[in-house]
């Protein structure tokens, strides 16, 4: 299969460096442009970039020149856009490519909550591209987005408990410092704190949670009927968000039932470089999962970090706790939009 | 007043520690015996201690020479003692010693669940000791618990909801190293990490809060019909248990009465030199309580660590969350013990 | 005494926020004022404020108003300013307000270098406050600096060596993050990370530590004739800097000649209340000083964090290696600066 | 090339994990026996470790059964041990194994000073292995020792300076927890904290330096007559060592001349597969190495963490100051045992 030529947009931001870690030699994708703010457009990427994981800068990319994001217009040069773009400017620029007739998947938060965007992770709402359809209808590209980080998380614990009858979830999360991106959160504000507040999160959270196990009813999604409860924190952890939560169920499963479901959440099969053979892992020792020794789970190679690590399954009656942890940098962002894209590729929409 | 002879038991561990900083120069009480294992008696007790708080041995500590916690029988010396002794051995020695007639105060789980023994924090529950005049009419001693440190930080926030009618609460920690003592959690496991699992705590939260704010009945209390969930976490801050709770309410106060209620939960008065003018502080600002912040909560100066600090109210529906911060070894450990036996002299139980 | 009135520059930043913790109920100042950028001008300092300190904002300044640092002119109001100006700020600010008649005390580098002013910490090198009298020949105010809080940890272990001959020293540092201000260094920069490089620091540990140790030749300091070699780095450590040396000897001193030395250097008596007791302790334990625990070494209650601590004296020949501890915000910032107003006042200088 | 069987001794330790990671699907070995202490022999290996690193077990030896280091004996069923064992049973164990025909490649102290056993690092000191022969005069098998941690990362960085005449270097280090291994450091002595002081650490470096840069006489090593001088620090970093250093050189090189030195330190080529291409990785960046972005350095992937970065050269007149880094756990533990191991037989020692 010949390769898509792909952008990264806001490529020097954290999230815009873990796309360039992630598209290192991926057999679907080769880097075509890098862009980034006006400030940076012009400067060699090595130079514009300030980089902060482990790893340093992929070679490809170093020499590569940043184009100014705001100067993309409809997309020359590029089948496919990877957006980190900052949300203040995402929207317009991601609009823009998308009337151009390119696939934009964007880790943005702009487009989330329009009702013609599908917020994917092929896991669990596959059918949600059909939004896509109705996108293709009035522009020959579109927009995906993948889920705020800590929606993952939670999202991808909650789909297959919805057998069960969810009624209420109450969420807490323990988030890395890598979600607020850099410089982000000072250090002497994380060093031994915890900061029990994150700008706009919880609406995230409820908000997505509630439209991405929701059902596509025509040209946009009907949320499912879920009391969503978040709160959101910050800990001093660099990569990892850990989160907690009791959901209320309709019925009364056994925890064998529970376990199998979880298990069960089928991968997407070899075909998509990035999908993990098991997008759920059941942890049944006590203290697990752990931000350091889960949150790269996920085979193969090239899945690592994209598998949402469970454990800690508890009822209190017909409530059920459980904690999971989601690779904030992959699952929830770069990752879960370089899915998203195989997977579109996959099925021809692109 | 004439100081009492106190003695400090489990003096070499981290609430040991506190209990000695405490007392320094305490109006009330004389440090007159401190105990530890049996490998330390004998010892000078800076030769004893692998001090781990900041600013040092107290003077007066340095140079007392440590007794053995078995042998202390009846408790010869002392008219109180201040217990910091770890659960598997304070059970029998804390028995003897209210045999003997000494006043127990202690921050050691053995005794909480037993039906004769008060879990007290005099703010919230002081008719519970009722219970120790049960204790008196068979020993000359008794026995007065101080609840688990993450106990402490969730009930002081509920008792002033009581009115709103609290039919359950779903409690979520975010706990300090400290409250796992020295050696405690190894470095490699906490630095950076965040881990979802602590020995016997979620069951101690369940188990003290329904206790400590139910009703006394005759020899004993009937626990408060509260559903309690809860689940405990550590994460790598040094002092400080931040908490967050979700709770359901039978009635639907406004946002003013309940911080009303809250901010109404009075203080013991001027005359218990470690209670503090407010013991819960309301915080209003978006980001608070932060350990490092407000850890030290608290006035007077004697009182420092002795306040909760309540933020982040917010109503989904008729459930109210909130965010508590206690200082797990003040508040919640040496500084407790202290409170009661304040409260216990004042009240002439001893 | 009559307490003089004093005006903190650049309030707002973690060095300004010492001041005000440490100016609180001072028995000689009386905080008359107030100032920041332009941004912050005109606010409440509590609304201007981005607080990090334990404890909170002093009651005293929360209302107070935050005038333009830029706007002082000669500074009507105040007889002393203390300056925590950023240093692109602080010349001409100082400069101007030494003209207007004050005694300006301050943290920022501008001045340090310049032949007339000093580099002042009063146990050490008191007889510089010579250069004062010769400010004061040409403008009715002065300027007198305190030194880089790393100058200030190795200087003070420095200053008793002399008599052995220092020739030379190696410097290297562990220094906290509270010393780059907030927000200062990201938290994804520094937690579980060493950064080895300080920008400008380096050079200021070299210049200042010849200067401060220099003798007073009419209108300038002669710089001691020491080879210093400073390499600087930053630890993931809230506040503390740790520093080890090793120093060539001319001569051969014995091991107790050397605590003697250190042991020896005087504290300024009771007089100046921000003056510690031993303003260098000698730690015996083979494995201090540690920031947990000896930061806030110092007595009185209002010199904590004023002492300098030593320890893991060796020899290796006639090299001395040991490691030093200095607390940044306190000696090596505000307290250094408000104990020099303090001598200053004293010795009528002011 | 047949595999050879390999034991991995004090394989629950962090440096056994990282010996049983990195030896997973190993070109030239063959994990075929694992020991540990009494208590955990018997056990299935996924039940005695507590493991810590990044990944979970190897599924190769989650299931094989433990052995116990003391009753190995002779070392029946392998050709060739990596001992992790604990110093003090290192030395006994070792020996058996030795006499027994075995090739002992050993991280533990024990044997590190003894004349006829080499500290060996391949690209340094290959000439050294001339001991190994005087060794198989006596016995079948042999031990060859890499070096402690902290000396790793300094050695290397100072073999290619020898050109110009080291007279003396001064060490200091920044040392990761993962040195101390599991569970190690307590948290509360870690977080937030330095620690100067690690046990037995600097002896080692000095020592072993000398010796490792010595040259072979006979049946011993001449130490190199280098003036060591060293003092170790623990940091709240979780792996990778950053040493400071200042040398003095006897001849006055250009800063060319030292950076072409250092990176002209050869590998050992492609025949090694955990020799990195290039060992010496020099940053020209104002502010590198650091743990967080270097620790990994070194290509091909096998050979990751065995490259040491050296950063910040600096000239104060005849001295040179630099910063290196060293993965411990790799190159400076079982990375660095499992060169050794590829070299000896690569040279038909084994």
């Amino acid at each position: 299969m010949e390769k898509r030529k792909v952008a990264v947009l806001g490529a020097t931001g954290i999230v815009g460096q873990m796309f360039l870690k992630m598209l290192e030699d991926h057999p679907m994708f080769d880097v075509a442009l890098l862009s980034a703010s006006a400030d940076s457009a012009g400067k060699k990427y090595s130079d514009a970039v300030n980089w902060v994981l482990e790893g340093g800068i992929p070679e490809y990319a170093a020499n590569m020149n940043v184009a100014d994001s705001g100067a993309l217009g409809s997309g020359k040069g590029f089948d496919i856009a990877f957006s980190a773009l900052p949300s203040e400017v995402a929207e317009t620029i991601e609009r823009k490519l998308a009337h151009g007739g390119r696939g934009v998947f964007s880790n943005a938060a702009s487009h989330r909550m329009y009702p013609e965007v599908p917020v994917l992770i092929p896991e669990l709402n596959a059918e949600h591209m059909a939004l896509v359809d109705n996108q293709k209808k009035k522009t020959d590209g579109f927009i995906v987005c993948n889920s705020n980080c800590t929606t993952s998380g939670i999202v991808m614990a909650l789909k297959p408990l919805l057998k069960f009858g969810v009624k209420a979830v109450t969420v807490y999360s323990y988030q890395a410092l890598s979600g607020a991106g850099h410089p982000g959160v000072p250090s002497l504000d994380a060093l031994g704190n915890v900061i029990p507040f994150i700008k706009d999160e919880e609406e995230k959270v409820i908000n997505e949670t509630r439209k991405m196990l929701g059902t596509v009813k025509g040209n946009w999604v009907v949320d499912a009927p879920i009391d969503v409860m978040a709160t959101c924190v910050r800990v001093p952890v660099r990569n990892g968000h850990l989160e907690t939560a009791v959901v209320e169920l309709e019925k009364e499963p056994s925890m064998e039932d529970v376990k199998k479901a979880l298990k069960g959440l089928k991968g997407m099969g070899g075909a998509l470089p990035t999908a993990p053979v098991h997008p759920l892992i059941v942890r049944e020792e006590g203290n697990r999962p752990q931000p350091s020794l889960d949150v790269m789970a996920g085979t193969p190679e090239r899945a690592r970090g994209m598998a949402v690590s469970v454990g800690r399954l508890h009822f209190y009656g017909k409530r059920l706790r459980f904690v999971s942890l989601v690779n904030n940098l992959v699952r929830g962002a770069a990752g879960g939009a370089i899915l998203n894209a195989e997977y579109a590729i996959t099925e021809k929409y692109i």
